[in-house]
């Protein structure tokens, strides 16, 4: 039985009492949620890992893509930012590779990651087209759920499948009303793959037989948002919102199937647009987790679109999303470095961190409340341990230290507020 | 006369011409707004820089802190974050300079820069005071005034005055509420001067001597907010909202008397505190420009306080925050390095920006569009231009530049969405 049909029986596994525990909520309560398609356990079970729940008043849970691509393909480099994401605090891992070894490192990136593992097996049935036709277009139907077997059978956690993309909303799409017309990977070769067969999205066409592999490893469904609009133009079209009703669809027949399913969203999206978004997926979808990419709250972040999509998602997630994406510097300009990897996670990390305390999540208050009072009490070891980068901060503060007090810091030195005001009014 | 009184006179002047062409507004509205104190614009008569304009209708504005602490007095590295701030764009600086030697730093940073330059005075008077008495609480009321008489005809801009610390909160802060009494410098040193003196504020007791000050030299007052809250825990609480109220009644005063005025805002914020934040200051202080020191949504951002100040500021000038103060990554750690201002310009840059798509500003839409547009047609050059850091974005193209096709990028290479959903629906 998988987990929803377990949890649908009323029996609470060890599995959910170790989340549950994790995240200081009744078994009974978050049990109650997976049967009802509001929170998920993300482990595949070939795997051996710590489970994570992801949904309904659980943290807010961030991931950290790596992988090659054809024009950068060190499968050491993408395992040191393994390595790096998960040091930072990535909950999961996303291999979105797409060249050189992919299969050698999938499977190095699940034999090395203590968090769970995603994957978007659409990317290799397109290379493995490439490779053996020619042309991503030319794979067969069972060319894809062969490809997500393979996925499934090496231990993959959670894979995305951009289901609604419907041959209907592709044609859509030839409007031209759109500035750019899909920005997904996964959603543009799904696309292309409709207009050259003439053929139905397979994944939509046979959602049963995803369906059928899913409940054999109990992996979860990432149903990927292939129309999340690439531009603050695009945001909150038709198309997109279009995708979004068919998604909702799809995880109501997964979840009755016992299937466990995540919703992917924007992308970008102005900041007024957050909230209605977020809204509009928990009313579609049900309070399916909701998983958002960014959103990224302008075009022109590149360099920085790390902080612009920690605007987002801070917002994103005071509103309800689950679980945050990261972005990192190097978003629309290259593959990232381990740099960027690390800037990515920890802009995505105080993003979550931002929106549990919004959202009066106890342990994220309770970290807040230890640093206040360890500012007040001038203990900097404190405070640098509940930074989010502890290193960095000692090297920054060794760099220009404090003259005369070591109490204090080199911005104010003797006219520290903290100082003077506690002993005015406490003296 | 000054701005106030001729707006209220119906004069317009040549100087809310230049400003309203350059904020896209009729002059006459503007020109209302200043008479009403909705907006100001921030030029000592003194000098002859570009006029700018804060408040109501207007681009959300950011200012960047620069100067020395007795720790850390390099003159010439204060100029060279200078010319870094305004390069990134900064919109005003502030010289907040406790160490060293303030008065030519301070006449140095006014000769050399292009933008508003602010400052407070208070500082000043508490290390003179030092120098003079041993201790800042020695100060006499005449020093204060006579410090900020200086700062006026040396030609500072805007000054922050912390006249809302009065006796009667100072008292109430005894109760030990807080965490952390006061993190404001120029509102601990005050504080502290109440306590020993057994006097009220000098800035609030003799308003009308500051009011004289700034009219001669149509020098703009930030009314400071030395009760800010240094952490979540103390946000929004009575000290902070009855400082507000305070400052609020001093503003109608300044207004009918003909000076502008800016009110100060927080400080440490939970997320979900921001729309109620601005709109209490909105409502109390009768729309007159918000001014706010971030807000940092969490307590916990050392070493990435940018990011957290990102996020607040974002949110702060979408419900109607007018002027952002930067935090750097070094904020809680030390005095920033130039790469630190440097860094905390560029966010907040970001903040506002996305702050003034989401109110639908239309210059910022315009560039977002472009880059869109740009984004869409494989315009590398146009990319790189409309973002924050053009150089940096080229360098980061360039060390991992796509192999195969230079349309793309390294990111997907030959799955660049764009291009093959392009192909797709356009073809």
């Amino acid at each position: 039985m998988t987990r929803i049909e377990l949890a649908k029986k009323g029996i609470i596994t060890d599995e959910v009492r170790e989340v549950a525990r994790e995240e200081d909520i009744e078994p009974e309560r978050l049990s109650q949620y997976i049967a009802e398609g509001k929170a998920v356990i993300t482990r595949n079970i070939l795997r051996n890992i710590k489970p994570l729940g992801i949904g309904k008043e659980l943290r807010t849970k961030i991931n950290a893509n790596i992988g090659t691509s054809r024009d950068k393909t060190d499968v050491n480099e993408e395992l040191e930012k393994l390595e790096i994401a998960v040091r930072y605090g990535a909950d999961t891992v996303m291999d979105l590779s797409t060249g050189g070894p992919i299969r050698q490192m999938r499977k190095a990136i699940i034999d090395n990651s203590q968090v769970s593992v995603g994957t978007v097996p659409i990317y290799e049935a397109a290379v493995r087209a490439i490779e053996n036709y020619g042309s991503a277009v030319k794979m067969s139907v069972d060319d894809i759920f062969e490809t997500i077997e393979k996925h499934a059978s090496d231990g993959v956690d959670f894979i995305t499948v951009h289901c609604g993309v419907t041959m209907k909303i592709v044609e859509m799409l030839k409007s031209g009303e759109r500035v750019l017309p899909i920005v997904s990977r996964g959603g543009s070769i799904l696309a292309d793959w409709i207009c050259y067969n003439g053929r139905e999205n397979p994944l939509y066409e046979f959602f049963d037989r995803l369906l059928e592999i899913a409940k054999k490893y109990d992996l979860t469904l990432s149903l990927g948002d292939g129309l999340r609009p690439g531009c603050l133009l695009d945001a909150t079209d038709r198309f997109q919102i279009l995708e979004l009703i068919e998604i909702g669809k799809l995880k109501e027949i997964a979840v009755n199937e016992g299937v466990q399913c995540i919703i992917e969203g924007p992308g970008h999206l102005p900041l007024n647009h957050v909230e209605v978004n977020i809204k509009l997926q928990k009313s579609i979808c049900k309070e399916a987790p909701f998983y958002v990419l960014g959103p990224l709250v302008t075009d022109c972040g590149m360099g920085y679109d790390h902080i612009a999509a920690a605007i987002g998602g801070a917002l994103a997630g005071f509103y309800g999303a689950d679980f945050l994406c990261y972005v990192t510097p190097s978003e629309h300009i290259r593959l990232p470095d381990k740099e960027d990897v690390k800037e990515g996670v920890i802009a995505s990390k105080i993003a979550a961190h931002v929106a549990d305390l919004a959202k009066g999540y106890k342990r994220a208050r309770k970290r807040d409340n230890r640093m206040a009072e360890a500012r007040r009490n001038f203990d900097w070891g404190t405070q640098i341990l509940l930074s989010f980068d502890p290193e960095k901060v000692r090297l920054m503060r060794a760099e220009r230290p404090p003259v005369e007090d070591e109490r204090v810091c080199s911005m104010c030195g003797e006219f520290c507020a903290i100082k003077i005001s506690r002993k005015a009014v406490e003296d």
